[in-house]
């Protein structure tokens, strides 16, 4: 596949006399692709029903001109103005019931027909007028969904959408059968039965938490609001244009889940700012955050990359998977506790691991720093005064390495992981332990799969072919159906689940007989328990158990126990069920005999050092901040090495 | 007296068919009493004024059937949700002003006329139905007043009642007397006067903090309103009933008064949770959190059964004070941030303590796990899938126990401490430094009595007649009546006070002369210094006054004191005043000195080894993690040892 | 200048019967200053309209007979209860939106015409009366503009004042120019554009956060309200009384423009409560804070008297400025998080501080502990029982001492330091790192001058005359006009800037050629970071630049650089710019250069130590806990010497 650079632009920004002279420096650098309007509603329709087409046009003409390809956004993330006196009712709300207001960005309530009738009407004139633009590449719709917490929003539109939604998925034959949702629920534990779905509130601002079944239900609808509004996007683009489209999430942000959206979607992507996320999102320790200040963590890129190279299996024309990154930082942000610039190369870094991992497309984010809005301390190419800044060199550098060096092509891992958004809910609604997380226990264990030297695929939850596939990892995934039950025991491959697979129904509520009910594994969590991380269990032969751990019991062998022989992992045939959240330690040893078992070969890498297989080679990567030996030999800091296998 | 072990148990959440055998294997288990209805209002009054009986009448005939007789809750925690269509104000709202909406439980405000009444029409159906039923053991009015912070509530039912309570309190010609309000609370201050009650706003959201008088004002009238709304239930019941009536309190909770409840009450009760407690609400250091985690703090069980007896001396009928733990932790628990399981054999030391604290009963929550609603990863003695869970064995054990051995007889001890919950209110008004609060300091004194291997008996602010105590302590007491410390005087025990004690009127103003204006001591308080946690200062002797000291003047002698000499603690007569806050080794100097003189044997126990004296035995409990030897032979970890005395 | 001593004084808390006494008693200590009346308005004006003048009348007769004179206070911080009925809107509301009720004080907007109306009238009635009282020394003007955070408010007058403002700052022909506005604030980034003035909100409560020109034109206007209030109050006062006006600012207090607001006033003043604002405001870390816990921090106050001093400069009246302070603490107080009672001498230590700082007056606050209201643990001279408090003693010793010494007198410091509100401001609005403020950063540089034991003079931003300065600095201010860079390049003063000088315009857009674009100085900064606290750079040859690293370029002297050579701190002319917020040590190298190249001598002084001179004097201050030597002898704790220079 080929590999392509470009870069985010905003010519409403600038005189339009720069205009000749970026989209010349862009092309020079060896960027193709702009993106550009996602947040320019107000100068396309400055009064409503005024639409102003005259600079846009101008805009892609002059970039078409100097050879470039623009990515256009629908500008539905930022509503103009005027847009509130029309709905005035349009906001989201916030968990403590307050409106967000105009002032900054994605202030919309999903939920909101009023709203959503307005961007159908926006998307439709700007698909019109340029969907068969030949300078068009892709199109993006609105702009990272969920960021700043806009995925659940507490209005009155949500509620009523909510009890609607709720309508549905508890049918009956008269509009919905309400002792259906009761009994789900379990709305008689404290006397919180409905009598119509018109009583239901949103789970927010109760004296103490609601009903686990309601908030889930909320998380799940709220979802399927996001989905169903890029849906809306989605028709009518492809009523106009051939060209694919896109959408841009942020790092770490499931509350939508990716893989609905991606159903609809022809090229996944994710916007991957290293460095503001070690300090903002990753949740690592003081000691690894200092260790990456200037680099960021070394497997939350590559996980997210994978995550999305799942996302984009999903596209309705199948075929090789196709995915971005939308936006790559270039230097210091804003936005982060603490925002240093990155360790030099590490732009580079960056840019190669994607496309090692498969990304087709790697833009910068953004081209000229702004000198005035809330992003005037966010990096660009460029400096507010044109200068190149240092994220320019490294890109085209990593430009004409792309010129020169060997297409890379991906090859399905060995290794499988399945990653389930509604397993992140569900364990935000019940964490039994403070700051236990889905994506933590995840995260915890595809770092260990890294530290042992593997590559590895993300897969949906509706995956059922594992062919290839020689260990396949589903931990913490709380709802799992009999047929991937099914499908996990046929593969053929090593299965490692637990803790808390398969622990809930859909509803939210413990299944009888108790969890995880595997055919062909005598296991039963007989009871669960979350330990203050100060409070680690010792593992026989090293390592240890922390944060959550099960008691096991069943005939199955035990493969690894505490120090007073309570197994804390039990295999039967070839599904390992682990009870605990372990340590570094343990989660190393568990990896390792999973590959033993497989026959799969591990390589115990230092840290910072990672690999990434394709298929012709592996890519080695330095994150650490001093040079390392590698088969291939020594890789500096920030150092990427290509080693044909 | 016979001692009881009982369950709490929800027949509408389970399948009817399952009723006779959980009767049976509870009756089986050595259990005879079964807590039932508290939260199921919305089965016996789905639609208003319909009326279900059928299924409550056929679960206490099939509980009674396997002999066990019933404890029968009054529903008013959880109304439903046809209550808020019927009375949409009766929600509270929160310290921001936000209504706490239905979802959850404990949704209503204490001051809703409207709620009350229903309230009142509810439990006046219940007793009519089943006041004379023979299965019926006692009732349970509402549950757990107070629990998620819902005594006070801000909402303008709050508002009226509070202004109708002042006109009461600070009674004239002309229903109140503004001028004496205007006094009492020294609106002067800053301009705060007022003209008229009705002027009289809430004390939340003020631009600062409201007056103390205010506050206080506030807080006394909060916790009025739950002893009357308790009240009306209590009168209905005993026109219908003569079965005793209980109300059970959650631990650490003291924004109601329960001596004033407990005038109404004829058996006092509380919700024992030891694990959740330690990790929630006892505040320990880590090192202790991580050291009881499995355990529970050692005193602070002992605490509330000896606060609880108090309370149940106040009942009506006098006699012998009745008590029961209503709720006992029988595994891990839901709601703390931590939840461990407890060490085996913790569920039977935490039942045989309560006994050797003179419990009555002890009944266990819940008898199985719920599989949906809030509490589904709260323990029961059985598992969601009826298997026996870890508690019930130590529950059976207890049951036979208690068929084998001795009664357990109370003795009156020889230590008492007086709690008074206005002081309570009045420290978190006032607390002068963070953190620090009335119930931590009397509960610090309470761990050195209990270090020193005594008993203890807690006295209500009512005592008078102290025959019989040679130590009397009355630690942070704010506000003393003359003739409570003239009652003092005259009882012939070594009295301890301060620090803080007699400090305010009952309307919060520092009196003059200045406190503790002691008859028959020479000490005032001449200015007092709250300081930092990190900057004790060193007793000479050793230990060290921390947090909170004050500056004595006077002639009566200085007992203890800082390494300058700055006296710390001071006597005259029997009675001495500390007026600092000490460290573990200050207490325990403190502690002996005030044995010794007055004649009373200590025993320095170990960490976590305690004793209960009863009128024949001594009680030993072991909560440490290691086998500790007493004169009655060793003791292994979570154990229990009867010494005759 | 004739220093002397005061005290506030409440008589409408006290009973007429002790203001002979407490009058008499006054003037024996030395007092010759009695502030009273700020807080009195519901004893003015029990009822609207109708007035109580006796008992003030009385008040200030009785202590005009003992020789003292009066600070007279209008009330207009304390509005009565009534004042809501008339102007139910006059609410403050706080960022969340909600009104800040009644019940404390300061419960109002600053841009309530409504409340402004009613304050103009309690003002004129009461210059009427007393503004030619033969008794009368000075007024003050409301009390503590912006204590509790008043100076923000998010309410519907403040919104519609600002838009009012906004008119008037982007002014065009028809009233306004939103085409200005929109361009300085870069409202395009997001879509953000205005079509009207009624369109924009106050910036809280977005979605994220709102455009920074949006929140610094709020900031600007907040504080231009606060300036309009009380120029209203000044002109009237004016018009009826010759009495010199003050108004008493409270510590580190910023979101009003103290220079502004002097420029209307005869006498700046602030209220010093050393032992508090460590606790609360210095943000010392915590060993600087258990070492000062019971003197206060050595700089703060000083920082503090240097910058009122340099407000007071700014009078309308010229001459030598007179400022005071309003309030000093004389013992504990009540709302720090911990208040420990000052170290014996510290009361008179603070007093002479502020004499030798230039201090006209001295008040101590209060005269007697009052035994109710919110600050009944706020230590008095007096206790509540009326007995001499610590504080009385060591205020009596000032007076005997000022008696009997030679008179201070005031001399311009070799070194000036400019303080700019709106650069504070400004930082806040992106501080681009967590914690990170204008504040901090010239405090940290105030500190190390005094390490330094240099004196200093702080001006304002207005500054243009700087003839006797040799060194000046002007860390971290934002907006740097042309003139004053000229004005600075040709002092002949050494001068420092930088991080952050000059690096935004008055509109908060990032100016083009970049920072600082100094005339004379080839200094670029072409990137800045921020770090994270534990991860210094350090400096070659000591020290360490931490939080904010700017990286420069230019062909300037690099005199100071990180290890790797990179520069830190460049110089051409006699301008320096120093691009990171340095260290301890880094800052004394800093301070250490600066000097050596003005010739000007430095004394490093031990920690706790201080100097400051005057025209005759050098003082010496022991803030420390062990006496110290001083070229003119040992100093004990606590002590202040007077060395003839």
């Amino acid at each position: 596949m080929i590999r392509r650079l470009g870069v985010c632009y905003y010519p409403e920004h600038w005189p339009e006399t720069l205009w000749p002279e970026d989209a010349r420096r862009m092309a020079e650098a060896g960027l193709s692709l702009v993106r550009i309007g996602e947040f320019a509603w107000s100068r396309l329709e400055p009064e409503p029903g005024v639409l102003r087409w005259d600079w846009l046009d101008r805009a892609i003409e002059t970039l078409g001109a100097a050879g470039l390809k623009v990515v256009l956004g629908t500008p539905t993330a930022t509503p103009p103005r005027w847009m509130l006196d029309r709905h005035p009712d349009m906001l989201a709300r916030d968990l403590q019931g307050r409106p967000r207001g105009f002032g900054s960005r994605r202030h919309y309530c999903f939920s909101h027909p009023g709203y959503l009738e307005e961007c159908r009407r926006i998307v439709t004139l700007l698909a019109e007028r340029h969907g068969r633009n030949p300078c068009l590449a892709a199109w993006q719709t609105d702009n990272e969904y969920g960021c700043h917490d806009t995925v659940l929003s507490y209005s009155e539109a949500a509620r009523d959408a909510f009890r609607g939604w709720l309508r549905a998925r508890y049918g009956g034959a008269n509009g919905g059968d309400i002792a259906a949702l009761n009994a789900a629920w379990g709305t008689v534990f404290w006397s919180m039965e409905y009598r119509d779905f018109d009583e239901i509130d949103l789970p927010n601002l109760t004296v103490t938490e609601a009903a686990p079944g309601h908030w889930l239900a909320f998380r799940r609808f709220s979802s399927d609001q996001v989905v169903a509004f890029n849906r809306a996007q989605v028709q009518i683009i492809r009523a106009f244009s051939e060209a694919p489209i896109a959408h841009n999430h942020m790092g770490r942000e499931t509350d939508v889940d990716h893989f609905a959206l991606g159903g609809d979607l022809d090229i996944a992507s994710w916007d991957s700012y290293p460095l503001g996320f070690l300090e903002d999102r990753v949740g690592a320790p003081p000691e690894r955050q200092r260790r990456y200040a200037r680099q960021g963590d070394p497997d939350f890129q590559a996980f997210h990359h994978d995550l999305y190279r799942a996302a984009a299996t999903l596209a309705p024309a199948g075929g090789t998977p196709r995915w971005w990154v939308m936006e790559q930082q270039p230097g210091p942000v804003n936005w982060a506790p603490y925002n240093p610039a990155p360790l030099p190369g590490m732009v580079r870094l960056w840019t190669w691991e994607a496309f090692a991992h498969g990304a087709e497309a790697v833009l910068y984010f953004r081209w000229r720093q702004a000198p005035f809005g809330q992003e005037q301390l966010h990096a660009g190419l460029l400096r507010p005064d044109s200068a190149a800044a240092p994220g320019l060199t490294e890109a085209a550098q990593v430009a004409r390495e792309l010129a020169d060096a060997p297409l890379v092509t991906q090859a399905q891992a060995a290794v499988a992981l399945i990653f389930d958004h509604a397993s992140d809910w569900a364990w935000r609604v019940q964490p039994q332990g403070r700051g236990l997380s889905y994506f933590g226990l995840v995260f915890d264990l595809y770092r260990a799969l890294r530290r042992a030297g593997l590559s590895i695929d993300i897969l949906s939850t509706a995956a059922r072919d594992f062919t290839g596939y020689r260990v396949i990892l589903a931990p913490g995934m709380m709802q799992m159906s009999d047929d991937l039950k099914t499908a996990l025991n046929t593969s053929g491959a090593e299965i490692l689940v637990g803790p808390r697979s398969a622990a809930r129904t859909d509803d939210f509520r413990i299944p009888v007989p108790l969890p995880p009910a595997w055919p062909g594994l005598d296991v039963t969590v007989a009871r669960l328990e979350t330990l203050r991380p100060d409070m680690p269990r010792p593992l026989a032969g090293g390592g240890a158990a922390q944060y959550w751990i099960e008691t096991l019991e069943g005939t199955a062998d035990s493969l690894m126990a505490l120090e007073d022989g309570t197994p804390v992992a039990m295999r039967e045939g070839r599904v390992t069920y682990c009870g605990a959240w372990l340590d570094e330690p343990g989660l190393d040893r568990l990896v390792a005999g999973l590959c033993a078992r497989a026959g799969l070969p591990c390589h115990a890498l230092p840290d910072g050092l990672r690999i990434r297989d394709t298929a012709a080679e592996r890519f080695w990567f330095n994150y650490g901040s001093e040079t390392a030996d590698t088969p291939a030999g020594p890789i500096p800091p920030a150092g990427v090495l290509r080693q044909p296998l």
